[in-house]
């Protein structure tokens, strides 16, 4: 218990960081009248949007809760009210930073770059410590709950639905989180380019245009509280879910249980401890490189960490050579013929781990995060082939920008997938499906560094906007510029990561499945084993029917940014038309109309896709069942959960690396390469920055939550059917 | 036997009606001096193209003819060498056919639609018959060889891995094709447009552009040659694999087996007859609607198959209602949970059925062509919301057309994903993996009519080029251009076709490859039976490498047309700088040149990512069973196999559909809608069709081929090691 309690500790301190952060930010001077008068526009929408969205999920949120009385009872659902809530929390209150941190941003900037990007680093890491730090405390406060004042033991099956309903809760937010801000972020920036610099010819940012408004505010609601939302909930889905394969899968005595259930929180919150530190060390150097800056931060966190998850884990284990368990494989019996294995098995060593062990799973996870963190910067970084390939291919024209960007985007799944390969098949061999587990955990356990580079870039984005709009002097938009082409990459390495601890985490959610499953055996009326072998057709069924759910997810969410693109022109022309003292500069135009038209569209839109992965599995189960029998039903759901990944994965990185590369492309040749802005190059490199926006922040982000939620519902699908209330 | 000589005959007569109907093309008249001219330096070009790729290829093919000598023996590498060189004369026939046939249709147009359709569409069928003809033939003759002077018994060892080495040099030419003509075609087409059109200002087809012979070389080495190499192989790899499980799996009497055996090559033989006779009913009615004139021959080779399939089953089976064979199941037994459940079951009627379980299969078979054709049609067809959609969204420009293009393209493969897993569950419920094996054998039955639809498009195309470059009336232009639109259609549904049959031949050649595991179990030296199951993680490592090789594939492709355009456009360039003539009109460009560059281009690009399909297999293998031990070897490879095909079905047909629907969405901007030619909107959808293009031609049809590879690969591997040889 001291261990849990020091857990907690350590989450109140990311939340304490938090709060005298943001003291620190406030305190600097937010500019002069005219950039506080943008800056409150910006707030003011960006509240709007996030408010009605909130609204719009809570129905969601309470229709789903009224389900989960009903089905599984109290518990599940006080778990579920909690991570929908706590997941609302972080973003709303990294929005709320954020949209404060923009103007005083902006104002540093006019002294210095060390200045902005200061106050631009810290305000990121405010969101990054409050989401890990909320992240923890609610896991780790419920669980003390729930084996401490409502006396449950570590796994009992209760606490296992439970932590599982939180994760549920954390990821139905994010999802509408990530889709709705996403589509609103990028409907406002295609419309804005298109009517703005396209049609009538003013820069970026202008702020003749009506909807320059709301592009910044999309920033905020998608980029920084979208963003806070989806790594909130893969924080909570990846420690809780290593909790509950814990508690699923070992074998062992009831301290050593319970060690092994609290080390995720701890290695949790000692990372979090060196993130703290790691935020510190971000200055810039004699070369005045912003990505090293940032990097120094990074590899401090990373750095101090290895010796850190040591400790912790030498701490929760006791001796670290001792072996623990003896069952460590994915698999919870539901396969006759693995059941066999593992009988044969049981004396192997592979079956059971030590705690050095896991020490090495948890170094595989670092190393992941960091081989994902290189990757990334090479695809999306202006310095490295990929990129100036796209720049280069710019010159014949928009077909061949695009064509070289989709190239990339494709080529850019080799690397990571290999990485991933890699590290399962070393985890496993080192301690069975519970290695992956805690290889997915450490990799989160930097997630409050992370996310500081990521919700970093809306930050100088908005400080950029401001500073142009506000009329501020060329060097401050250059030093903001500067700041902002380092936040295209951050932005993509934070969704790699995101994707990627998904793939693990997919396997463990395919354990717990399996395992609920054979646990469930009788309740559920299965008669034998549920054949999860490729050779029974329905589990192709399901792989392709799994592998689908990304690519129609993609396509809503592209069509959707589209559509609320075309709403915004509409807008936006009849601005024009309407008053004609706009373009002259004489009169103001109705930022507030514009953003509410974005805000209605976004938050229609994302509905409909929102409810694609929570309703497929319901769906395929029940369908399935009736034409193959129950026995196939849960087959064909079981494989569907990894055929999601399998196709989520290439979609996800594909989307997210190759916008960002295009994003990228168009600054270095704004950098003055291969004829610079203007240039016949540079519009075929805006129209590549057009096509992936909203692969890289609407469709391809929204993928991670998506798959964690089709994993849960099925999760929580089997509980409710073996509770006999479905 | 008297069944086989009767599939043996109508293999004879696709032939002689190629012969015929060729000699018939022929005697059209060719047309001025001018368009003879043109046509013979297409000729000229494509032959030596040809020429050259078949010599590559040829190299490639000896090493691996010796590969084959050395571990399987003669046999297969007899049946290699046979599919391997009747895949070659299967694409240099009909492309020869169509150099042709374009002028004439070009000639012919000058009278009447109907005139121009004709002589466009039978040179089409030519190369239809001919593929299915020599594809019938060389499965048929080599069969006969085998169980008559050979004196096999008809499931011998020997005889299915002659069989699979028939498919492997089938698959291995297709793939060398498909992608040598796809960069050859997209980078002539691309590169033509983009110094021609966008930088010159002079239209498409235009003789004074150096690159237009080259571009109409193109079509027939890619759209023709290749695709022709592909159908042959995806009607052998079908029809072939179809007799190999059926030998594999079904228990059965000698008589009873032989003539399951012989049913898939009957079926393709009455099929042949009725597509002949389909090709007699391609007439336009009284709307002049082109579609509609090709979907009256297809229905009529639809519908007639119904009978003729009947009545061969009949024939070949017997008694219809009697039951047959005792092992349907996918699953050879190298699952040990499976073979349980297969022995509980034995005396259900799942794993055996009847010859009219089988029909109805085939009927499903039928059905999904039906469906395929027309969800392709709706996705690609000006008529419908998707292609009107991209129209509509390039009246905002560049990128909104991209992004509504990548949104249908994502989209599309909704529907043939839910008709193809309806598919497997109603075969699979019907007669196990033997009836999904007949479903896809008799969707490949009509390959005759389908490969006439495609072929038909090049030649078109190549007519509408030659009138350009001739200087034939508009009118003229007009009708090949009415033609040619309709060609973007029928290119569309081959493609979407040979990809869905390659889903369901992937779960036969699965099932091939556990019942392989089983049977060479000990000359494999495995201790326990392999473990598929999900719960495997290696399953999932599997899952992920195989789901990987579209994508690094089709970087390559994209890459590939993208390097490969920059040569020609860098050749025309240097020609319009040395000889100001040519813009003149005073001087004839070097057209034999650029012909030439764009040959050692394609060449060279098509080697490396033609041998990942067929190393990868053999690395994955190899490495796996260095780190995990050879069953988990046996275990990934498997996984892989089902993942190239989960992951491909999706990159495929997202790329032939988009590519289509955005080709089309031009010409429908070209037909007078949203501002037509010259237009911004225009100007938008031709960049969406340059993106398109290396997506539908290049990339996207190549991934059909490769899948089929990397199982074979892996089957043969198989094959070797289990003979020691490896």
């Amino acid at each position: 218990m001291t261990i849990l309690y020091c857990a907690i500790i350590c989450g109140l301190i990311a939340v304490l960081y938090g709060v005298f952060t943001s003291m620190q930010i406030l305190r600097n001077p937010a500019g002069d009248e005219k950039m506080r008068d943008i800056a409150a526009a910006i707030q003011e929408g960006a509240q709007a949007y996030l408010g009605r969205q909130y609204r719009t999920i809570a129905m969601v949120g309470l229709a789903v809760a009224v389900i989960l009385v009903l089905t599984l009872g109290w518990l599940s659902t006080i778990g579920f009210l909690i991570g929908a809530i706590l997941s609302g929390v972080a973003g709303y209150v990294g929005m709320n930073i954020s949209v404060r941190a923009n103007v005083r941003t902006a104002q540093a900037a006019r002294t210095s770059l060390q200045g902005g990007l200061t106050v631009a680093f810290r305000s990121g890491a405010i969101t990054g410590m409050l989401v890990a730090g909320l992240g923890l405390l609610a896991i780790a406060v419920f669980f003390w709950y729930l084996i401490g004042p409502a006396g449950h033991a570590a796994n009992d099956r209760e606490i296992i639905e439970a932590l599982t309903a939180l994760a549920f809760g954390a990821s139905l937010i994010s999802i509408f989180a990530r889709l709705g801000g996403g589509i609103f972020t990028k409907a406002a920036d295609v419309g804005a380019d298109l009517v703005g610099k396209v049609e009538a010819g003013i820069p970026e940012d202008d702020p003749r245009n009506p909807a320059t408004i709301a592009d910044n505010v999309g920033d905020n609601v998608g980029d920084c509280a979208g963003m806070a939302a989806d790594l909130f909930e893969t924080y909570v889905v990846t420690l809780g879910l290593t909790m509950v394969s814990v508690a699923l899968l070992v074998q062992a005595s009831g301290a050593e249980l319970l060690g092994l259930m609290v080390l995720p929180l701890i290695v949790g919150g000692v990372c979090i401890l060196t993130s703290i530190l790691g935020t510190y060390m971000v200055r810039l150097g004699s070369n005045q490189s912003i990505m090293g800056a940032l990097y120094k931060g990074f590899w401090t966190a990373a750095i101090l960490a290895i010796p850190a998850i040591w400790f912790v884990t030498q701490w929760a284990l006791g001796d670290m050579h001792a072996v623990i368990g003896g069952a460590g494989f994915l698999d919870g019996g539901s396969d006759a013929m693995t059941r066999e294995a593992l009988a044969g098995a049981a004396t192997a060593s592979a079956t059971a781990f030590t705690g050095m062990d896991l020490f090495w799973c948890m170094m595989i996870g670092l190393g992941v995060t960091a081989a994902l963190v290189w990757i990334t910067e090479y695809y999306t970084g202006t310095n490295y082939r990929p990129v100036r390939s796209i720049a280069r291919s710019s010159e014949t024209g928009h077909g061949t920008n695009v064509i070289q960007g989709l190239a990339v985007s494709l080529e850019s799944t080799a690397l990571p997938t290999i990485v991933i390969v890699v590290a399962v098949i070393a985890a496993y061999q080192l301690a069975g499906i519970i290695g992956i587990a805690f290889a997915a955990t450490s990799m989160l356990a930097l997630a409050g560094m992370v996310i500081a580079l990521d919700a970093y870039g809306p930050v100088t984005d908005n400080a950029g906007g401001i500073a142009e709009m506000a009329g501020l002097p060329d060097d401050v938009r250059e030093r903001t510029d500067a700041l902002d082409a380092v936040g295209n990459t951050t932005k993509a390495v934070t969704k790699g990561y995101a994707i990627g601890s998904a793939a693990l985490a997919a396997l463990v959610l395919f354990g717990a499945y399996t395992t609920d499953l054979d646990r469930y055996a009788a309740a559920l009326g299965l008669t034998g084993p549920v054949n999860f072998s490729l050779s029974n057709p329905y589990i192709i069924v399901g792989l392709l029917l799994g592998a689908l759910l990304p690519y129609l997810f993609g396509a809503f969410g592209m069509t959707a940014v589209g559509r609320a693109a075309g709403s915004v022109v509409q807008d936006v022309r009849d601005q024009f038309r309407d008053d004609s003292g706009i373009m002259a500069g004489t009169s103001r135009p109705d930022y507030a109309r514009t953003v509410d038209i974005v805000t209605r569209a976004a938050i229609r839109e994302m509905i409909i896709p929102s409810l694609l992965p929570v309703l497929s599995p319901v769906a395929v189960f029940f369908i399935i069942s009736w034409v193959g029998g129950r026995e196939q039903g849960f087959a064909t759901l079981g494989a569907m959960l990894l055929g999601v990944i399998v196709s989520g994965l290439f979609v996800a990185i594909s989307m997210t690396s190759g916008g960002g590369a295009w994003d990228n492309a168009k600054k270095y040749i704004e950098d003055g390469h291969h004829g610079g802005k203007g240039s016949e190059a540079h519009k075929a490199a805006v129209t590549g920055d057009t096509v992936g926006d909203p692969y890289k922040d609407t469709a391809g982000p929204a993928v991670n939550p998506m798959i964690k939620i089709t994993n849960i519902v099925a999760l929580l699908l089997l509980a409710a059917l073996a509770g006999g209330a479905v």
